[in-house]
């Protein structure tokens, strides 16, 4: 097989990676792409460093064998902890939605100062801050995590008064801090944007990583001379280490479309 | 070494089970006791039977080369979606929290009608209420799953407005049905014991399994002459799949008494 006839594979602890997925046929309908959704481990937000790369590098390996072009860590978790690490061991390009949200996130503000939340490894790891003040040693930034987002998306109160409260909860600490720019740092949380923007007021850019990771995808793919041309492409191929019929419903709410077929993987264990 | 000098095995998908542990110490403070909790794939509840009964087999024959003399699922979804085939299968005694909480539930009702929460994978099991229909066929049960109750309880949100709200949410549908017996059916429950007693109302007797649980394993270990004598016994093993450094904080306010070493075991991946 020609090198720029693989697909993209790419991979997430659950079903948000679909959003990133989304946005990669979205931008490029021509190409083929390979899913892992890590349904049976998920979550990783919640686990140590250690865990996430193992599983990430996993992760990683099954989609190797799945003859992909370029790997896309389709989770903030694993994108924050693993990818420096993979960066460095693999031979094949492999990229994040961290790089993109912050590019993105430095882009927007105005003001310099820039809210970053996200899963308690996310935010432990300090991945976010490094990135940005990489791109800008000017800025300001605080960042939160906010456990409770994950639950309140997968149990589908997406608004109403407690989803209301909670994000309340968690974010009126920094209003102080004024920031024009608000970084949605896990896959779940722009399931409730409607909710979040109303809290934080709109005067706050939400930036939400998978349509920035789609462009970041594309441009390597263009740099690596990895674009498919041809018209038989856009295949969507779907696994998940869980068994799928609860997978599909939810899975489909994220992607937005019909998913034909869900098959069973496991990785690692 | 002598069977009745064998520990006893526990597991669970993550600290939840402590709890169990912490009944036993208290009423068999000789024994030694191996726990392991999977906290790399913690939760269960959200999972699949097939995917729950997979990572069961597999803490089982970890503690099986642990030298345990009888085995304590301390996880109700573990208890109610594999129990049945791990009794079948294993040649030791293995038993979970889910019966000792059902004979609980009977033995206290006075009008006749029980509720149960849980998470989803054990509400939708059906198994409480198997086991409770066994116990006495003119019971009339009700089910519902509370999924959002074990973020806030990992959270620590404990008590406040929010966790009333969310209980409110949860519970108010059941309320006409007027149950006087509530089971808590995950050990992550007991911990917002005190504001789901204030919204179903003090009427309501509320059954947590751990202590049951633990009479459960003495009866079985005295019927089989499986008491451990000799006063040199009282050993607490602690093993996690994930890190140990985030378990031993937590694990302490759910055993109640600090954790000496917590020792870091992949089980399965």
């Amino acid at each position: 097989m020609k090198e720029e006839d693989k697909s993209i594979g790419v991979f997430d602890s659950g079903v948000g990676g679909l959003t990133v997925v989304a946005e990669l046929i979205r931008s490029m309908p021509g190409e083929d792409i390979v899913y892992f959704g890590d349904t049976a481990r998920v979550p990783y937000g919640t686990k140590s460093p250690e865990t996430v790369l193992r599983f990430a590098r996993e992760n990683l390996d099954f989609l190797k064998k799945k003859d992909v072009k370029i790997i896309v860590i389709a989770c903030n978790t694993a994108s924050s902890v693993a990818l420096p690490l993979l960066l460095v061991e693999e031979d094949i390009p492999v990229t994040g939605v961290l790089l993109p949200g912050a590019k993105a996130a430095a882009a927007a503000t105005e003001n310099g100062r820039i809210t970053i939340i996200g899963t308690s490894a996310t935010i432990r790891s300090r991945a976010y801050e490094k990135e940005l003040y990489r791109l800008n040693g000017d800025l300001e930034i605080r960042s939160l995590p906010c456990p409770l987002f994950v639950s309140l998306a997968e149990e589908g109160w997406l608004d109403g008064e407690i989803t209301e409260m909670v994000v309340h909860r968690y974010l009126d600490s920094l209003a102080e801090f004024g920031a024009d720019t608000l970084v949605l740092g896990c896959t779940h949380y722009p399931l409730l944007k409607g909710v979040i923007s109303k809290v934080v007021g709109e005067g706050v850019k939400l930036v939400d990583s998978a349509m920035e990771t789609a462009l970041e995808v594309q441009r390597i793919l263009e740099r690596n001379n990895l674009v498919r041309d041809g018209d038989d492409g856009g295949r969507f191929d779907c696994y998940v280490s869980d068994t799928p019929y609860l997978f599909k419903e939810v899975g489909e709410r994220f992607l937005g479309r019909p998913i034909d077929r869900v098959e069973h993987q496991n990785t690692g264990d």
